[in-house]
């Protein structure tokens, strides 16, 4: 990337039209390094999510999306069925690629739409549509994160202190992120939020990413260790608490990065507000509440080992490394979706939330 | 070490009577090697102290006491005041090496007081009295630790699990430790306890040293990082949290490594009896409240770099590090002194903890 340019002058996920290519930053080499990559052939594509070099739910969707779309255009033949049989192998490879993140396969399953309901219309006019699909589920995917920093930016005001944990950011959605939405809007309006990046371990998405993104954005941001929330609640540093999530259930209970309860803990016992940046395809209204949702557990050596190069506990210690935790809907002061601001009691609330999403299409 | 010999086999801190050398794990070296070293000369124990080689209040206060009095020992002089000013000078030295450790200059004080209370013995005979009171240190040292570790056994019962945070174990003092003392007397008693120790960032002392340590000693631990509090007490996986403290104010409010009230927040919140183990030593009577304890701020490499070799953070990021946070007095179940054990109201159970000291002598 040229010299002067920071990472806000590209987005997380880009279509380049004219190479018929996915670029992308690469996110393993943050924060040492931004590296703008092109992604042109399926292995590309797959090894891009795999790898981890693109990453966060939204992110995966519209990187399969374009990614779909490139390949598909690259296809020579005029024949429906051949076009459709070849559009699927790409289809079921690229799925293969992360096979728990929904987002992935919810794009790739929306772009086949495209080609099985337009079988009439001519391969051509097909590749066509599924470019103008691709770009459509990146821009909704930027309005549903604008208008969640919509909502949020009206619990805030100028000057307050922020935390927020893990990254919930630009680098995991395309633009504005969904917790970091607001202190982008913010930062625009001149709102000069003072925030507190979570390091958020063990993978420290909070300093490699969060702390990345908004100081590259000119944001103030100060990175600090999982443990000392409770000092910078104390010392009345933090106006509020904005978090993403990766699923919330019914009751408003809601799963997010490890950690993210004890942060909830944490600013109850302090007064802050904690708020959950949730689009609404987070919210899943037949999981009743926290206790169903099942959490990952990942290896141990993301604890004990730093990037594989220096132990950090001794060998064959036991290790307990879950990759999430649910924080119970009585610490959430409210969770901040495209159509609005849910508040307890959640089961009502989340219900009218999706009331006037079904109203507004 | 002998391969066959764990660190349990040794003590944290031994004077080698027959070569007059100071005797400590090198503790920077851990968990990936255990190195037992050697110090006989000045710079070698004011550099073990000064790197970090043996930390921990107690067993620095130790160490300076063993190398005081072996460099005294190999004084060449029958002169009293030849002596005396000699014995200064090694004493200013060696408490130059930390001089924020209290325990340092207390054991050199306690040391020098010796040479001072028999300046009509003779040199040889005070080189003896340097020797027994040196060991005296060290001994009064491990029957604290042991008092605080049957009085917080009280407090457990086999087959619990419990919580710890930093290294306050043995690797800090010179046998038992003070928050590891209830685990290692359990443990020879049979008691099967399950331990969680918190990894402890921004240096990792739960990791490297308490996992290290328990581990090391047939201990069933597990590492968890600092943001898996919450999780591993709402599965009902936690008794009793015990911690060390760096110093107790009078009201009872407990300044411990940065963290520690985030970890009583959260037992709080899950009902589980939170235990600050402090040998009366910390307990500083003068100190009103929590508000009036200066919180050390730590360089911000300690967060955003690992040992130095690779970076976690992006150059010019603000960091916010500081070393102690204090645990409100409300949040702290009991305060476990070589005397007993305390509870609310602390001001008034503190002053009786020390009577029962007073009359003890």
């Amino acid at each position: 990337m040229s010299d002067n340019k920071t990472i806000m002058d590209y987005e997380t996920v880009m279509l380049d039209e004219e190479n018929k290519a996915v670029v992308i930053i690469d996110q393993t080499k943050l924060p040492c390094t931004t590296e703008i990559i092109s992604l042109t052939t399926a292995q590309e594509i797959w090894d891009a999510i795999y790898l981890l070099k693109v990453r966060g739910a939204p992110a995966i969707g519209v990187s399969a999306a374009f990614g779909i779309y490139v390949l598909a255009d690259r296809i020579e033949t005029d024949d429906y069925d051949t076009f459709l049989a070849e559009f699927r192998k790409y289809k079921e490879y690229l799925d293969s690629s992360r096979p728990t993140a929904v987002n992935l396969s919810w794009a790739l399953k929306r772009m086949e739409k495209v080609v099985t309901d337009h079988a009439d219309c001519g391969v051509a006019q097909i590749k066509e549509l599924l470019k103008q699909e691709s770009i459509e589920i990146k821009e909704e995917d930027i309005r549903v994160c604008r208008a969640i920093g919509e909502y949020g930016l009206e619990l805030v005001k100028p000057g307050d202190g922020i935390l927020t944990h893990c990254n919930a950011g630009q680098l995991a959605a395309c633009k504005y992120g969904t917790a970091t939405a607001p202190i982008y809007l913010g930062h625009e309006k001149g709102y000069h939020f003072r925030v507190f990046a979570d390091e958020t371990r063990p993978l420290l998405q909070g300093a490699r990413l969060t702390a990345y993104e908004l100081h590259s954005a000119g944001v103030d941001v100060t990175v600090i260790c999982d443990n000392m929330s409770a000092m910078v609640m104390k010392n009345g540093w933090v106006n509020a608490v904005f978090v993403g999530c990766d699923r919330v259930a019914a009751n408003g209970d809601a799963a997010n990065k490890i950690g993210t309860s004890v942060v909830a803990t944490v600013a109850k016992r302090y007064g802050v507000p904690f708020y959950v940046c949730a689009p609404t395809s987070t919210i899943d209204m037949v999981t009743p509440t926290g206790d169903d949702i099942h959490i990952e557990q990942r290896p141990a050596h993301e604890v004990t080992e730093m990037w594989y190069k220096e132990r950090m506990a001794p060998e064959g210690v036991k290790v307990f490394n879950p990759a999430f935790d649910v924080t119970d809907n009585e610490l959430i002061t409210g969770i901040v979706t495209e159509f609005g601001v849910a508040r307890a009691p959640y089961t009502e609330s989340l219900k009218e939330i999706f009331r006037r999403k079904e109203e507004a299409k």
